[in-house]
Protein backbone atom coordinates (compact mmCIF):
# COMPACT_ATOMS: atom_id res chain seq x y z
CA UNK A 1 0.00 0.00 0.00
CA UNK A 2 1.13 3.46 -0.77
CA UNK A 3 2.47 5.26 2.74
CA UNK A 4 -0.38 7.33 4.31
CA UNK A 5 0.41 9.87 7.02
CA UNK A 6 3.04 12.95 7.84
CA UNK A 7 5.87 13.02 9.61
CA UNK A 8 5.21 15.43 12.62
CA UNK A 9 2.46 15.30 14.76
CA UNK A 10 2.00 17.31 17.83
CA UNK A 11 -0.90 16.44 21.01
CA UNK A 12 -1.03 19.65 22.68
CA UNK A 13 -3.09 18.09 25.37
CA UNK A 14 -1.72 15.91 28.00
CA UNK A 15 -2.32 14.52 31.53
CA UNK A 16 -2.29 11.38 33.00
CA UNK A 17 -4.48 11.54 36.26
CA UNK A 18 -3.09 9.46 39.68
CA UNK A 19 -6.22 8.14 40.64
CA UNK A 20 -7.48 4.53 39.04
CA UNK A 21 -10.96 3.44 40.50
CA UNK A 22 -8.90 0.11 38.86
CA UNK A 23 -5.93 -1.78 39.14
CA UNK A 24 -6.62 -3.75 35.91
CA UNK A 25 -4.41 -1.97 33.16
CA UNK A 26 -7.18 -2.21 30.66
CA UNK A 27 -9.25 0.49 32.79
CA UNK A 28 -6.35 2.16 34.74
CA UNK A 29 -6.36 6.08 34.01
CA UNK A 30 -3.90 6.47 31.36
CA UNK A 31 -2.89 8.71 28.07
CA UNK A 32 -2.68 6.66 24.76
CA UNK A 33 -0.67 7.85 21.40
CA UNK A 34 -1.66 5.49 18.39
CA UNK A 35 0.36 5.26 15.97
CA UNK A 36 -0.31 3.56 12.58
CA UNK A 37 2.91 3.17 10.06
CA UNK A 38 0.50 1.69 7.45
CA UNK A 39 4.10 1.59 4.79
CA UNK A 40 6.70 -0.83 4.07
CA UNK A 41 9.47 0.53 6.24
CA UNK A 42 10.37 0.79 9.34
CA UNK A 43 9.13 4.25 11.03
CA UNK A 44 12.01 5.77 13.90
CA UNK A 45 9.99 8.33 15.99
CA UNK A 46 11.64 10.16 18.43
CA UNK A 47 9.15 12.20 20.94
CA UNK A 48 9.73 15.14 22.92
CA UNK A 49 7.34 16.14 26.14
CA UNK A 50 6.78 20.14 27.00
CA UNK A 51 5.61 21.12 30.29
CA UNK A 52 4.83 24.23 31.90
CA UNK A 53 7.46 25.21 33.71
CA UNK A 54 10.44 23.35 33.03
CA UNK A 55 12.31 21.89 30.23
CA UNK A 56 11.26 19.72 27.46
CA UNK A 57 11.70 15.72 28.03
CA UNK A 58 13.30 13.63 26.49
CA UNK A 59 13.48 12.46 22.93
CA UNK A 60 12.22 9.15 23.55
CA UNK A 61 12.93 6.69 20.82
CA UNK A 62 10.16 4.54 19.21
CA UNK A 63 10.34 1.71 16.54
CA UNK A 64 7.04 0.79 14.69
CA UNK A 65 7.83 -1.58 12.47
CA UNK A 66 6.30 -1.66 8.65
CA UNK A 67 2.69 -2.52 8.45
CA UNK A 68 2.03 -2.30 12.52
CA UNK A 69 0.11 -0.55 14.89
CA UNK A 70 1.55 0.66 18.37
CA UNK A 71 -0.78 2.18 21.02
CA UNK A 72 1.80 4.41 22.90
CA UNK A 73 0.79 4.60 26.78
CA UNK A 74 2.51 7.56 27.70
CA UNK A 75 2.63 5.96 31.40
CA UNK A 76 4.93 3.32 30.10
CA UNK A 77 7.67 5.80 29.03
CA UNK A 78 10.89 5.53 31.18
CA UNK A 79 13.58 6.35 29.13
CA UNK A 80 15.16 9.31 29.57
CA UNK A 81 12.14 9.56 32.17
CA UNK A 82 8.96 8.88 33.33
CA UNK A 83 6.10 11.63 32.55
CA UNK A 84 4.92 12.89 35.89
CA UNK A 85 1.39 12.61 37.06
CA UNK A 86 -1.02 14.68 37.83
CA UNK A 87 0.80 17.03 35.05
CA UNK A 88 0.24 18.70 31.99
CA UNK A 89 2.00 18.52 28.91
CA UNK A 90 2.21 18.51 25.19
CA UNK A 91 4.43 16.08 23.01
CA UNK A 92 5.63 16.27 19.78
CA UNK A 93 6.32 13.12 17.58
CA UNK A 94 9.16 13.36 14.20
CA UNK A 95 8.91 10.08 11.85
CA UNK A 96 11.36 9.49 9.48
CA UNK A 97 8.33 8.14 7.37
CA UNK A 98 4.78 8.95 7.17
CA UNK A 99 2.58 7.78 9.69
CA UNK A 100 -0.89 8.21 11.45
CA UNK A 101 -1.49 9.74 14.87
CA UNK A 102 -4.52 9.53 17.05
CA UNK A 103 -4.71 10.72 20.96
CA UNK A 104 -7.00 9.37 23.58
CA UNK A 105 -7.13 9.24 27.48
CA UNK A 106 -8.80 6.83 29.32
CA UNK A 107 -10.02 8.63 32.93
CA UNK A 108 -11.03 6.15 35.64
CA UNK A 109 -10.63 8.63 38.76
CA UNK A 110 -14.45 8.06 39.43
CA UNK A 111 -16.02 4.68 39.14
CA UNK A 112 -17.01 5.18 35.76
CA UNK A 113 -14.80 5.46 33.27
CA UNK A 114 -14.70 8.51 30.88
CA UNK A 115 -13.30 8.64 26.99
CA UNK A 116 -11.63 11.51 25.34
CA UNK A 117 -10.06 10.90 21.78
CA UNK A 118 -8.95 13.51 18.71
CA UNK A 119 -6.82 12.91 15.52
CA UNK A 120 -3.14 14.83 16.44
CA UNK A 121 -2.24 18.40 14.40
CA UNK A 122 0.01 16.95 11.39
CA UNK A 123 2.54 19.23 9.25
CA UNK A 124 5.22 18.12 6.48
CA UNK B 1 -24.03 18.31 -5.11
CA UNK B 2 -20.70 18.51 -5.58
CA UNK B 3 -18.67 16.15 -3.92
CA UNK B 4 -16.80 16.49 -0.29
CA UNK B 5 -14.43 14.49 1.40
CA UNK B 6 -11.32 12.34 0.31
CA UNK B 7 -10.32 8.62 -1.35
CA UNK B 8 -8.06 7.79 1.29
CA UNK B 9 -8.66 7.99 5.67
CA UNK B 10 -6.82 6.40 8.35
CA UNK B 11 -8.25 5.73 12.17
CA UNK B 12 -4.94 4.84 13.94
CA UNK B 13 -7.50 4.12 16.90
CA UNK B 14 -9.16 1.12 17.63
CA UNK B 15 -10.08 -1.38 20.18
CA UNK B 16 -13.56 -2.99 20.74
CA UNK B 17 -13.76 -3.92 24.58
CA UNK B 18 -15.44 -7.73 24.98
CA UNK B 19 -17.20 -6.59 27.53
CA UNK B 20 -21.10 -4.91 27.94
CA UNK B 21 -22.86 -4.01 30.71
CA UNK B 22 -25.87 -4.41 28.09
CA UNK B 23 -27.01 -6.54 25.43
CA UNK B 24 -29.40 -3.97 23.40
CA UNK B 25 -27.16 -3.32 20.38
CA UNK B 26 -27.32 0.40 20.68
CA UNK B 27 -25.29 -0.11 24.15
CA UNK B 28 -23.09 -3.23 23.32
CA UNK B 29 -19.53 -1.72 23.41
CA UNK B 30 -18.88 -1.00 19.70
CA UNK B 31 -16.40 0.91 17.44
CA UNK B 32 -17.52 2.34 14.45
CA UNK B 33 -16.29 3.92 11.22
CA UNK B 34 -19.12 6.60 10.03
CA UNK B 35 -18.75 6.47 6.67
CA UNK B 36 -20.47 9.92 3.91
CA UNK B 37 -20.90 9.65 0.51
CA UNK B 38 -22.68 12.85 -0.42
CA UNK B 39 -21.66 12.54 -4.28
CA UNK B 40 -23.50 11.22 -7.10
CA UNK B 41 -21.71 7.98 -7.27
CA UNK B 42 -21.80 4.60 -5.68
CA UNK B 43 -18.18 5.08 -3.32
CA UNK B 44 -16.52 1.06 -3.32
CA UNK B 45 -14.48 1.05 -0.26
CA UNK B 46 -11.55 -0.75 0.63
CA UNK B 47 -11.00 -1.35 4.36
CA UNK B 48 -7.13 -2.91 5.86
CA UNK B 49 -6.85 -3.72 9.55
CA UNK B 50 -3.54 -3.27 11.30
CA UNK B 51 -2.61 -4.56 13.91
CA UNK B 52 0.37 -4.79 16.76
CA UNK B 53 2.02 -8.04 16.17
CA UNK B 54 0.67 -9.90 12.90
CA UNK B 55 0.05 -9.26 9.64
CA UNK B 56 -2.96 -6.78 8.70
CA UNK B 57 -6.36 -7.85 7.92
CA UNK B 58 -8.36 -7.45 4.68
CA UNK B 59 -9.43 -5.90 2.60
CA UNK B 60 -12.90 -5.83 3.65
CA UNK B 61 -15.06 -4.57 1.24
CA UNK B 62 -17.68 -1.98 1.77
CA UNK B 63 -20.26 -0.25 -0.49
CA UNK B 64 -21.74 2.79 0.00
CA UNK B 65 -24.60 3.83 -2.32
CA UNK B 66 -24.78 7.84 -4.11
CA UNK B 67 -26.23 10.18 -1.40
CA UNK B 68 -25.95 7.73 1.40
CA UNK B 69 -24.56 7.33 5.11
CA UNK B 70 -23.21 4.49 6.68
CA UNK B 71 -22.63 3.44 10.10
CA UNK B 72 -20.23 0.49 10.21
CA UNK B 73 -19.05 -1.13 13.30
CA UNK B 74 -15.92 -3.15 13.02
CA UNK B 75 -17.50 -5.64 15.62
CA UNK B 76 -19.62 -6.73 12.49
CA UNK B 77 -16.84 -7.31 9.99
CA UNK B 78 -16.97 -11.16 9.27
CA UNK B 79 -15.05 -11.77 6.09
CA UNK B 80 -12.28 -12.22 5.95
CA UNK B 81 -12.51 -12.39 9.86
CA UNK B 82 -13.58 -10.83 12.55
CA UNK B 83 -11.98 -8.50 14.32
CA UNK B 84 -10.33 -9.52 17.48
CA UNK B 85 -11.93 -8.26 20.72
CA UNK B 86 -9.66 -6.19 23.56
CA UNK B 87 -6.96 -5.90 21.06
CA UNK B 88 -5.33 -3.26 19.86
CA UNK B 89 -5.22 -2.03 16.02
CA UNK B 90 -5.82 0.59 13.38
CA UNK B 91 -7.56 0.98 10.22
CA UNK B 92 -7.01 2.72 6.78
CA UNK B 93 -9.79 3.29 4.14
CA UNK B 94 -9.04 3.51 0.12
CA UNK B 95 -12.53 4.61 -1.64
CA UNK B 96 -12.53 5.12 -5.84
CA UNK B 97 -14.76 8.62 -5.00
CA UNK B 98 -14.61 11.29 -2.18
CA UNK B 99 -16.11 10.15 1.76
CA UNK B 100 -15.70 11.45 4.79
CA UNK B 101 -15.13 8.94 7.45
CA UNK B 102 -15.30 9.75 11.71
CA UNK B 103 -14.87 7.81 13.98
CA UNK B 104 -16.14 6.84 17.21
CA UNK B 105 -16.66 4.15 20.10
CA UNK B 106 -19.20 3.42 22.87
CA UNK B 107 -17.82 2.24 25.49
CA UNK B 108 -20.26 0.08 27.91
CA UNK B 109 -17.71 -2.09 30.00
CA UNK B 110 -19.20 -0.31 32.89
CA UNK B 111 -22.61 0.63 33.97
CA UNK B 112 -22.51 4.25 32.38
CA UNK B 113 -21.05 4.40 28.96
CA UNK B 114 -18.54 6.56 27.49
CA UNK B 115 -18.11 7.78 24.05
CA UNK B 116 -15.33 9.31 22.16
CA UNK B 117 -15.18 10.51 18.33
CA UNK B 118 -12.82 12.17 16.23
CA UNK B 119 -12.46 12.64 12.71
CA UNK B 120 -10.22 10.76 10.70
CA UNK B 121 -6.72 11.58 9.02
CA UNK B 122 -7.71 11.96 5.52
CA UNK B 123 -4.86 12.44 2.02
CA UNK B 124 -5.32 12.24 -1.28
CA UNK C 1 -10.75 40.60 11.96
CA UNK C 2 -9.83 38.34 9.19
CA UNK C 3 -12.52 35.89 8.12
CA UNK C 4 -11.83 32.37 9.51
CA UNK C 5 -13.32 28.86 8.48
CA UNK C 6 -14.29 27.40 5.16
CA UNK C 7 -17.61 26.95 2.93
CA UNK C 8 -18.07 23.68 3.03
CA UNK C 9 -18.53 21.07 6.17
CA UNK C 10 -19.45 17.43 6.78
CA UNK C 11 -19.75 15.88 9.78
CA UNK C 12 -20.14 11.98 8.83
CA UNK C 13 -21.32 10.82 12.85
CA UNK C 14 -24.67 11.64 13.53
CA UNK C 15 -27.31 10.10 16.11
CA UNK C 16 -29.86 11.57 18.53
CA UNK C 17 -31.05 9.37 21.16
CA UNK C 18 -34.55 8.88 22.27
CA UNK C 19 -33.94 8.49 25.67
CA UNK C 20 -32.99 10.98 28.48
CA UNK C 21 -32.31 10.62 32.29
CA UNK C 22 -33.22 14.32 32.59
CA UNK C 23 -36.14 16.08 31.11
CA UNK C 24 -33.58 19.62 31.83
CA UNK C 25 -33.02 21.13 28.33
CA UNK C 26 -29.01 21.08 28.99
CA UNK C 27 -29.18 17.49 30.18
CA UNK C 28 -31.42 16.09 27.54
CA UNK C 29 -29.32 13.94 24.53
CA UNK C 30 -28.82 15.86 22.19
CA UNK C 31 -26.58 16.53 19.16
CA UNK C 32 -24.81 19.80 18.37
CA UNK C 33 -23.02 21.83 15.32
CA UNK C 34 -21.23 24.41 16.83
CA UNK C 35 -20.94 27.02 14.08
CA UNK C 36 -18.68 30.13 14.40
CA UNK C 37 -19.16 33.25 12.45
CA UNK C 38 -15.67 35.02 13.34
CA UNK C 39 -16.47 37.39 10.15
CA UNK C 40 -18.07 40.66 9.49
CA UNK C 41 -20.64 39.65 6.79
CA UNK C 42 -23.57 37.81 8.21
CA UNK C 43 -23.68 33.79 7.01
CA UNK C 44 -26.11 32.05 5.04
CA UNK C 45 -25.76 28.05 5.47
CA UNK C 46 -27.74 25.51 3.74
CA UNK C 47 -27.74 21.90 5.43
CA UNK C 48 -28.80 18.65 4.52
CA UNK C 49 -28.98 15.45 6.23
CA UNK C 50 -27.79 12.34 4.95
CA UNK C 51 -29.69 9.01 5.79
CA UNK C 52 -28.46 4.76 5.36
CA UNK C 53 -31.31 4.25 3.75
CA UNK C 54 -33.66 6.69 2.02
CA UNK C 55 -32.98 10.45 0.32
CA UNK C 56 -31.64 13.11 1.70
CA UNK C 57 -33.48 15.46 4.08
CA UNK C 58 -33.23 19.59 3.28
CA UNK C 59 -32.05 22.09 2.87
CA UNK C 60 -32.42 23.30 6.24
CA UNK C 61 -31.21 27.39 5.65
CA UNK C 62 -29.34 28.69 8.86
CA UNK C 63 -28.06 32.52 9.34
CA UNK C 64 -25.62 33.37 11.79
CA UNK C 65 -24.99 37.08 11.71
CA UNK C 66 -21.25 38.34 11.52
CA UNK C 67 -19.33 38.26 14.70
CA UNK C 68 -21.86 35.50 16.16
CA UNK C 69 -21.98 32.06 17.16
CA UNK C 70 -24.33 29.26 16.80
CA UNK C 71 -24.86 26.10 18.96
CA UNK C 72 -27.44 24.57 16.63
CA UNK C 73 -29.21 21.35 17.97
CA UNK C 74 -30.45 19.37 15.41
CA UNK C 75 -33.05 18.16 17.80
CA UNK C 76 -34.80 22.07 17.01
CA UNK C 77 -34.63 21.47 13.40
CA UNK C 78 -38.29 21.14 12.11
CA UNK C 79 -38.20 22.54 8.49
CA UNK C 80 -38.58 20.97 5.97
CA UNK C 81 -38.80 17.91 8.71
CA UNK C 82 -37.55 16.89 11.92
CA UNK C 83 -34.62 14.90 12.30
CA UNK C 84 -35.59 11.24 13.64
CA UNK C 85 -34.21 9.88 16.63
CA UNK C 86 -32.11 6.79 16.72
CA UNK C 87 -31.42 7.15 13.41
CA UNK C 88 -27.93 7.20 11.65
CA UNK C 89 -27.56 10.32 9.79
CA UNK C 90 -24.80 12.55 8.80
CA UNK C 91 -24.90 16.27 7.53
CA UNK C 92 -23.41 19.09 5.34
CA UNK C 93 -23.14 22.54 5.88
CA UNK C 94 -22.58 24.87 3.37
CA UNK C 95 -21.67 28.34 3.68
CA UNK C 96 -21.46 31.33 1.40
CA UNK C 97 -19.04 32.70 4.12
CA UNK C 98 -16.34 31.14 5.87
CA UNK C 99 -17.60 29.18 8.92
CA UNK C 100 -16.39 26.46 11.36
CA UNK C 101 -18.51 23.96 12.45
CA UNK C 102 -17.74 21.54 15.28
CA UNK C 103 -19.78 18.33 16.18
CA UNK C 104 -20.93 17.71 20.16
CA UNK C 105 -23.03 14.95 21.60
CA UNK C 106 -24.30 14.81 24.82
CA UNK C 107 -26.17 11.09 25.66
CA UNK C 108 -27.81 11.08 29.04
CA UNK C 109 -29.64 7.92 28.24
CA UNK C 110 -27.68 6.32 31.22
CA UNK C 111 -27.99 8.51 34.98
CA UNK C 112 -24.59 10.16 34.14
CA UNK C 113 -24.11 11.75 30.80
CA UNK C 114 -21.30 11.48 27.86
CA UNK C 115 -19.87 13.75 25.73
CA UNK C 116 -18.31 13.69 22.37
CA UNK C 117 -16.78 16.36 19.96
CA UNK C 118 -14.39 16.73 17.05
CA UNK C 119 -13.72 19.31 14.25
CA UNK C 120 -16.12 18.36 11.31
CA UNK C 121 -14.47 17.62 7.93
CA UNK C 122 -13.45 21.26 6.17
CA UNK C 123 -13.56 21.61 3.02
CA UNK C 124 -13.41 25.06 0.42
CA UNK D 1 13.10 22.05 16.83
CA UNK D 2 11.89 23.65 14.03
CA UNK D 3 8.35 25.26 14.64
CA UNK D 4 5.04 23.63 14.71
CA UNK D 5 1.80 24.31 14.09
CA UNK D 6 -0.23 27.42 12.71
CA UNK D 7 -1.44 31.03 13.80
CA UNK D 8 -4.59 31.38 13.74
CA UNK D 9 -7.06 28.48 15.82
CA UNK D 10 -10.85 28.27 16.36
CA UNK D 11 -12.85 26.48 18.60
CA UNK D 12 -16.28 26.45 17.74
CA UNK D 13 -17.40 24.75 20.90
CA UNK D 14 -17.76 26.25 24.33
CA UNK D 15 -19.57 26.21 27.36
CA UNK D 16 -18.79 25.94 31.11
CA UNK D 17 -20.98 24.34 33.07
CA UNK D 18 -22.17 26.29 36.29
CA UNK D 19 -22.51 22.65 38.26
CA UNK D 20 -20.15 20.62 39.73
CA UNK D 21 -19.90 17.67 41.86
CA UNK D 22 -16.26 18.54 43.27
CA UNK D 23 -14.88 21.55 44.64
CA UNK D 24 -11.45 19.87 43.95
CA UNK D 25 -9.95 21.83 40.98
CA UNK D 26 -8.63 18.85 39.39
CA UNK D 27 -12.71 17.54 39.23
CA UNK D 28 -14.40 21.19 39.10
CA UNK D 29 -16.20 21.63 35.44
CA UNK D 30 -14.15 23.49 33.51
CA UNK D 31 -13.29 24.38 29.49
CA UNK D 32 -9.55 24.40 28.61
CA UNK D 33 -7.34 25.03 25.62
CA UNK D 34 -4.20 23.39 25.46
CA UNK D 35 -1.28 25.29 23.53
CA UNK D 36 1.82 24.24 23.12
CA UNK D 37 4.45 26.64 21.89
CA UNK D 38 7.26 24.02 20.86
CA UNK D 39 9.35 26.58 18.99
CA UNK D 40 12.24 29.18 20.18
CA UNK D 41 10.34 32.00 20.50
CA UNK D 42 7.72 33.14 23.31
CA UNK D 43 4.37 33.36 21.46
CA UNK D 44 2.19 36.41 21.93
CA UNK D 45 -1.42 35.21 21.44
CA UNK D 46 -4.58 37.03 21.42
CA UNK D 47 -7.80 35.64 21.99
CA UNK D 48 -11.60 36.52 21.38
CA UNK D 49 -14.63 35.16 22.66
CA UNK D 50 -17.67 34.97 20.66
CA UNK D 51 -21.25 34.75 21.74
CA UNK D 52 -24.96 33.99 20.38
CA UNK D 53 -26.55 37.46 20.66
CA UNK D 54 -23.98 39.96 21.70
CA UNK D 55 -20.72 41.79 20.60
CA UNK D 56 -17.59 39.55 21.37
CA UNK D 57 -15.14 39.89 24.59
CA UNK D 58 -11.58 40.42 24.26
CA UNK D 59 -8.92 40.93 23.55
CA UNK D 60 -7.50 38.60 26.15
CA UNK D 61 -3.37 38.54 26.28
CA UNK D 62 -1.73 35.51 27.08
CA UNK D 63 2.02 34.60 26.55
CA UNK D 64 3.46 31.30 25.95
CA UNK D 65 7.46 30.89 26.66
CA UNK D 66 9.31 29.20 23.99
CA UNK D 67 9.14 25.16 24.06
CA UNK D 68 6.66 25.22 26.67
CA UNK D 69 2.63 24.08 26.87
CA UNK D 70 -0.12 25.89 28.35
CA UNK D 71 -3.40 24.45 29.52
CA UNK D 72 -5.16 27.59 29.30
CA UNK D 73 -8.77 27.28 31.29
CA UNK D 74 -11.60 30.13 30.25
CA UNK D 75 -12.78 29.86 33.54
CA UNK D 76 -9.71 31.52 34.84
CA UNK D 77 -9.84 34.11 32.33
CA UNK D 78 -10.97 37.74 33.96
CA UNK D 79 -9.78 40.73 31.88
CA UNK D 80 -11.10 42.55 30.15
CA UNK D 81 -14.48 39.93 31.65
CA UNK D 82 -15.26 36.10 32.94
CA UNK D 83 -16.69 33.88 30.42
CA UNK D 84 -20.21 33.70 31.56
CA UNK D 85 -21.23 30.29 32.93
CA UNK D 86 -23.67 27.91 31.27
CA UNK D 87 -23.40 30.13 28.05
CA UNK D 88 -22.54 29.04 24.41
CA UNK D 89 -19.21 30.91 23.17
CA UNK D 90 -16.75 30.47 20.51
CA UNK D 91 -13.10 31.07 20.46
CA UNK D 92 -10.13 32.45 18.30
CA UNK D 93 -6.56 32.77 18.81
CA UNK D 94 -4.19 34.42 16.91
CA UNK D 95 -0.60 34.27 17.81
CA UNK D 96 2.40 36.02 16.11
CA UNK D 97 4.26 32.55 16.12
CA UNK D 98 3.18 28.83 15.52
CA UNK D 99 1.71 27.26 17.90
CA UNK D 100 -0.76 24.14 18.22
CA UNK D 101 -4.06 24.52 20.05
CA UNK D 102 -6.35 21.36 21.13
CA UNK D 103 -9.99 21.74 23.11
CA UNK D 104 -11.10 19.75 26.23
CA UNK D 105 -14.10 20.08 28.58
CA UNK D 106 -14.07 18.25 31.74
CA UNK D 107 -18.12 18.13 32.80
CA UNK D 108 -18.31 17.21 36.34
CA UNK D 109 -21.96 18.20 36.80
CA UNK D 110 -22.83 14.35 37.42
CA UNK D 111 -21.01 12.34 39.97
CA UNK D 112 -19.22 11.05 36.91
CA UNK D 113 -17.17 13.17 34.95
CA UNK D 114 -17.50 13.03 31.31
CA UNK D 115 -14.53 14.25 28.83
CA UNK D 116 -14.82 15.73 25.23
CA UNK D 117 -11.54 16.67 23.44
CA UNK D 118 -10.80 17.98 19.58
CA UNK D 119 -8.34 19.55 17.73
CA UNK D 120 -9.22 22.90 17.00
CA UNK D 121 -9.43 24.40 13.26
CA UNK D 122 -6.60 26.26 12.35
CA UNK D 123 -4.87 28.17 9.27
CA UNK D 124 -2.05 30.54 8.48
Amino acid sequence: MDEIGRKRWAIAEGYIPSESCSQDRALLSHETACILNAGDREAKITLTIYFADRQPAGPYRVVVPPRRTFHLRFNDLKDPEPVPLDTDYSSVFESDVPIVVQHTRLDSRRAEISLLSTIAYSQG
